[in-house]
Parts: C-alpha cells; sequence; structure tokens
C-alpha cells in the first residue's frame, strides 16, 4: 500500500477569471483527483476539474471557518490513498493564505508538494487601473502586506510608509479608516489612493482617490471585502488614465 | 483609414516556463499580428503566435539595446495601422520593466491598451524554495524592490529592512555584495537569504544561505543575472525543505 504515491499541488487559482489561471494551473485541474476550494477562489473553476471529487474549505476572517488543522489532515488523508490531492488558493498561493504552514505539515508528513504559481490580486488591481505597480518615475517597488496580523496587531504603517515603495494592502477593507489614519501620520494627505474590489473578475470595482479622502469614499461606495488597497504616488498615473482610456473607470456605483 | 481600429496588449509572459503564461496571455498570444520581445522573455514564446511577425527589443542594463522612445514609437506605427501589437514582457508587466511610461505613452496617443498579468519572477523564486513568501510566523509581507534604480542611486536599505517583510530583490547581482553590506547594518548576519537564478525555467539555480554570506557564496556557485534575491526569516523555511523534500534543493554547482 505504501507504495502507491500520492501528492499535494498548491496551485494559484489567480484573481478571479478563469483565463487567468496559467496554462500549468489549468493541466493539474484536469488530472485532480480531489478539489479543496478556497473561499477566494472562483467556484466556477471546478469546471476544470471533470473528474475531481470537490471539498469546499473556505476560510474568512471572522466567519465560521474550516479549522486549519482539518484541512492540513485531510489534504494528507487522500494523498496517502495515491490520490493527487489540487488544494486551490486565491490569487497566488504563496501571497498570504497560510500555503506556508500547509507546506510545513505536508513536509513533515513526506508528502510530495507541487507548487504552481499564479496573478496575486493586486497585480489584477493594477491590471484593472491601467498602472504600473512601479513606475519609477514614483518609486523603486511594491510592498504587499496584509492588514490581517496573525496576533490582531497592525502592521508598522510608519515604517511601511517609509520605504517610499507603492503599498498594497490586503484584507484591510474592515479597518481601511484607522489604516488611512496611521498613514496620514507619514504620507501626504493628497498621496493617490485606491481601491478595487473583486480585482481580476467581471465584478471588479475600482475607486481612486487621495489618502485623506480614502476610507469615506470607499464606504460611501460599498466597497467592501475582498479588496486591495494601493497607495502611493505610482497610483496617481491612473487618474489619468480614467480622462483618457474608451472605457474610463468602472467607478463603483 | 482611421477606422482601422489596432491596439497594443502589453502581455506577462512569467518567469521562463511557458506554460506559466495565463490562458490569457495565450489567447492574446494566437490572436497577435505583430510580436516585440523583451530580452527576458523565452525566446519560445514565439511558437504560440504563429500568425505574428516578431520583432526583438531587448534592453539590458548597461548593453546595447533599443531605445525606449524606438520601442514606443514602433508600438504605436503598427497600432495605427490597425494591427494587434503584443508586447511581450517577462514575469508580471506591471512589476518594473517600464510598463508605466509605454501605458503613458500609448495613452496620449489614444491608442488602446489591454493588460495581461502573468506570474512575476519572486513568486517562481518561492515556489523553488518550496516556501512562502509570507509565512505568517515570520512576517506580515513581501517588498518587491529593484536595486537598478532611474539615477544610479540604491534604495534606502535600512527603511527596507525595517519593514519586517521579505525583501524580493530584483536587478541585485551584480552589486550583491554592496546590497548584502547595506543590509547588514539593519539585519542580523544570521538572516536567512537565498537567490534563485532563472526562476520558473529549466535552468533553475538556487542557493540558501545566511545574510553574511549571502555574496560570497553567490560568487562562488557563480551565480549571476537574471536572479531574485531573497532576504529575510521566511526564506530560513527553505532550510527545512531543501532536507525533506524528495527532489532537494538544486544548488548551484
Amino acid at each position: 500500500m505504501n507504495h502507491v504515491e500520492g501528492k499535494v499541488t498548491l496551485l494559484s487559482a489567480g484573481p478571479g477569471d478563469l483565463d487567468l489561471l496559467t496554462l500549468r494551473a489549468a493541466k493539474a485541474l484536469a488530472a485532480a483527483d480531489i478539489l479543496m476550494l478556497d473561499d477566494l477562489a472562483n467556484p466556477e473553476i471546478v469546471t476544470l476539474a471533470p473528474n475531481a471529487r470537490v471539498i469546499r474549505v473556505g476560510k474568512r476572517g471572522g466567519c465560521r471557518s474550516t479549522p486549519q488543522a482539518f484541512i492540513e489532515r485531510l489534504m494528507q488523508r487522500y494523498a496517502r490513498k495515491g490520490l493527487h490531492v489540487v488544494r486551490v488558493k486565491g490569487g497566488d498561493a504563496l501571497l498570504f493564505g497560510r500555503a506556508g504552514e500547509e507546506i510545513s505539515a505536508l513536509r513533515h508528513a513526506g508528502i510530495a508538494v507541487d507548487i504552481v504559481n499564479g496573478v496575486s490580486s493586486g497585480f489584477a488591481a493594477a491590471a484593472g487601473l491601467g498602472i504600473s505597480l512601479t513606475h519609477r518615475d514614483h518609486c523603486q517597488g511594491v510592498t504587499f502586506v496584509t492588514a490581517h496580523m496573525q496576533d490582531h496587531s497592525q502592521p508598522d504603517w510608519a515604517a511601511l510608509a517609509a520605504t517610499g515603495t507603492t503599498l498594497a494592502i490586503y484584507m484591510g477593507m474592515s479597518r481601511i479608516a484607522s489604516i488611512a489614519q496611521a498613514l496620514l501620520l507619514a504620507l501626504r494627505a493628497d498621496t493617490p489612493a485606491a481601491v478595487v474590489q473583486h480585482a481580476g473578475s467581471p465584478d471588479e470595482k475600482r475607486l481612486v482617490t487621495t489618502l485623506d479622502r480614502l476610507a469615506a469614499e470607499a464606504t460611501a461606495a460599498g466597497l467592501g471585502s475582498p479588496a486591495v488597497i494601493l497607495i502611493g504616488s505610482a497610483i496617481g498615473e491612473a487618474v489619468e488614465f480614467a480622462c483618457h482610456s474608451r472605457q474610463g473607470l468602472a467607478h463603483a456605483a
């Protein structure tokens, strides 16, 4: 029985639209025996895995969720049966989303792990705004940071602002006012800022504003999770794009 | 004549392997009339664009290269003829690589621009090492930064280190010793560090070490551009992976 070797593929589902999956991801889905689905992944992804049994293991901050330890045991159980388990995660599996813990658990259990990269929602948000994350007239980098920390503390917003990089803030919508307030201690009030909800999906909604108006306008527009908050002078390029683009910016209405 | 509408697609070629392209990218390539190829993109990508005339417009720091203004004029000229121009960029087009300037030039010329996201080499590097970029036991984010700045100055390494995020440094191999030296003023000598050359391609080479030994070991291993340098305690997870993984780490030899 030990000769049947299963494996787990940690698969990045990208930001939403199925055609933002990689070719490698599509191949892995087609070969999947078991599909374990995250809340943030597009549910239509099951159509690409016709032979797989689908198990939903959503985990949303604050909501009823499948315990992490249970998810890890489930992956191991099926892999030990010789099955190809595909664990689907929204965006890129290696940015947030606890892949680190799952890789470590599988590794210690002696189970083979493949990782298939994908497009993180911060990149899709920039594409929606029609901007580079790192326009070299404005900055030399971008920082992807989660506002939802393990110990419920806040990231060091002053230190993040001091880098001069574009900030792409994930899981920040529930505390957007306090994030903006903290950043205003370090950045100018007119620093360009944006929110992109459901980036890279047909439901995408975009707001382009300035840091001092960010929280009020996002609330007024009814924008909520899942969304990426973008801060920094490179985001200012989106304003001009909105005026010139044929499609314009689909402001949240 | 003005009724023929061409367009430019800024297309992310991903880190190397063609199956790390998105499904959307493959569709855009199949429909391309003109393919403008970056040095960093896998040259085999032309096989996915059978109907396209291929124009090579490589730009490598310090080498003979196609001037940026010429590339921008060329894109506009073909788009104005009603052609679908696909401008291919390595990694994700919106991270480094001057997409910001190209979008701006096209926008001002009134030419429609599509953006197709992809996998940036920093994500492929993490996949090669078998780690999350943001293991939540270690950090709350990751900063992608280029060491190759417009004015030839250095980024503020102390400020970047102070964020506590994983650092993913692009275009840093030619000055790896000075980067490590600057970071050692702010980070512990035993901070985990890695280099992944040709991430996400068959030629991928990996080195896992510590910050104080990084430059000497990378040089001894003959690692050079293009490569991603990764610094931070989350990178330490790669060491254990190397011991447990069946394939192990393909150390540069």
